[in-house]
């Protein structure tokens, strides 16, 4: 990307008073050396302090400041990249993190998604151009061999993926283990029937001290792919999951909207885009336009392009729009987004009697509109 | 607190055409079954979705809504709790938590602080009743040697806790072990010279597959106590660390404040007070009012009762107010704040030149000022 300094384009909204550029120069000792400048030797300044590049108006509202780090107030280790990104300045008004240029030895030393967009279609077993189908698993009170039941019927539809709804957690309804086992042997007895290849994604989000024993229960009930919240289990941790687990990852967008703030926050294909693809998402979630969530189709298209463009060598992850997909809309987005989608379907295939059919009719007319 | 299931209070703010009761309404689905009403048996809603117990006009401006929740929903594990506060709800606009009602019995199996403000008090050997004194040690850049070399100051001045700066991670100018050994050295001498117990708190925040060597690491050099951001590592991380790692934990707001919207997020007093207390907190640091951040007193007293104040069995946590306190105006805050409290003081010990004497004649003023 930019070389090896890292670049932070901050979109300003200064307050009556506020002068963009000492805004600016406040942030890069805040997100550094946290003392003001007397404090601080100017050889240790110069070499360790943000260096602002660059001031200039947006829009007459806002200023547009751009920043750069070198790599060694980061180091190698991704928790002080999200520090440094937006770790004291969240505490402050204004201040929305708009563009990201990484640097290019950090980004080497990040593995990213084992699996990306094509592995994961290796792992549905289709590799042809269409968008893959996702059901989730739902609602949360159901039993496990109710829910067990469900993932059945979308399996017998060749749903490609099936996951947990994110709220399935270890609750006593369907205890995690028990759903697991009995969630991924109705895909397998499915699966078996009639030759399909639907993945089961259980939501692999819990105590950080019970992950790895999970991690280990889904290998060997024969599990390929898991959902995680990444901001409920804390980025890193789907890092070091997406290095070790051998699990394919769908990353789910819990609480990240606290981030999404016209005047402040990180952009959401920042956020859902490159940081999620960086710790190595191999499918990332989010709520697309139009329906219960208030997201553009731009910034829908941005995160596309954030997920899927060069980033280093990194694998391009799976876009995958969901909230609100309905069935009968699902031909507009393949128009919109492309083929290298994942639709997550959940509310309208279940307003219809039969789940099965609704699955495979669904994958179906996603197979035409893909051409 | 309020029986046996969670009660949450939402500040809703409604755009136009928007009802408030509705609103709460899609709120109590969104945040179980995430499915329209249509789709859900009413007698699974009625067992598992949330229930809208009251809906009113809060300041002519917003509504308040409490929602309360079956503990069933949430089961027994951290991350889902957050999640049904605030996971997909966040991703929607105009909706605040103000207040939290645990169930008492979710909330006995968390078992929170280890040590708390007694248990610190005791491994600083201040058992009195004046505050204790925290400096920051900064800053990022300088070496192992020239940061030791500081700790040994602030130690030699009988400051009472010394903890890394937030941003001071494993980078090359002082990598994490050499750091440790160093500093913890440096507290060690300066204590066995002048009989003090100087707590020195190295930053544990960190990529999620190496903290458990690092808290290995910290006890074997005789370290007691840690920083961690909870926002950077995941709070569950900190839970986990809180039953199992034996040192007290200092925690940062590192990206808390993304959270902290007038008309959307978490309160402040929620997730610093209590979210980081219920996560085994033993002090919790945030920006004292009238610094370079943008919390009024009456947010910062707040957090002091939610941290101190009763919260199940929990033990209280120690508030450590910072971010541009100055060495001068400490006495005015003990009388604001009461003598249970940590001030965290960075820039104002900086800015002099001695910092052994600059720290000793701060801890002897505050043992004044408190009486």
């Amino acid at each position: 990307m930019s070389g090896q300094r890292l670049r932070v384009t901050y979109d300003l909204t200064c307050s009556p008073g506020e002068d963009a550029a000492e805004k600016a120069r406040r942030i890069a000792f805040e997100q550094t050396v946290e003392l003001p400048d007397s404090c601080v030797q100017p050889d240790l300044a110069d070499r360790i302090v943000g260096r602002v590049e660059q001031v200039g108006d947006l829009d007459g509202l806002r200023a547009r400041a751009v920043i750069s780090y070198p790599v060694e107030a980061v180091g190698n280790e991704f928790p002080q990249m999200l520090n440094l990104l937006f770790g004291n300045i969240s505490l402050q008004r204004g201040i929305r993190i708009s563009k990201v240029g990484w640097p290019a030895s950090w980004l080497a030393s990040q593995p990213g998604p084992r699996f990306g967009i094509d592995g994961l279609r290796r792992l549905c077993r289709c590799a042809g151009r269409r968008p893959l189908l996702c059901a989730a698993l739902k609602p949360m009170g159901l039993s496990a061999g109710e829910l067990a039941r469900i993932c059945g019927e979308f399996a017998a539809g060749g749903v490609d993926l099936v996951k947990d709804d994110h709220g399935l957690a270890d609750q006593p309804a369907a205890p995690f283990r028990e759903r697991v086992l009995r969630c991924q042997e109705a895909v397998e007895r499915a699966n078996r029937n009639r030759g399909g290849s639907t993945l089961y994604a259980p939501n692999l989000t819990g105590p950080a001290d019970r992950i790895h024993e999970r991690v280990k229960q889904l290998r060997d009930t024969g599990c390929r792919a898991a959902l995680i919240s990444p901001l409920l289990v804390g980025p890193d941790v789907v890092r070091s999951l997406a290095d070790q687990s051998g699990l394919a990852l769908l990353a789910h967008p819990a609480l990240s909207g606290s981030y999404f703030h016209d005047d402040h926050g990180i952009a959401p294909e920042i956020l859902l885009g490159q940081i999620f693809r960086i710790v190595g998402s191999d499918a990332v979630i989010y709520p697309n336009t139009g329906g219960r969530f208030p997201f553009t189709e731009t910034t829908c298209q941005a995160i596309n392009a954030a997920l899927t463009g060069p980033l280093g060598t990194l694998r391009p992850t799976f876009p995958t729009p969901g909230g609100g997909i309905d069935v009968r809309r699902v031909p507009h987005w393949i128009d919109r987004y492309g083929n290298d989608v994942i639709f997550l379907v959940g509310g309208s295939l279940y307003a219809q009697p039969d789940l099965a059919r609704a699955g495979s009719e669904l994958v179906e007319a996603m197979g035409k509109a893909a051409g």
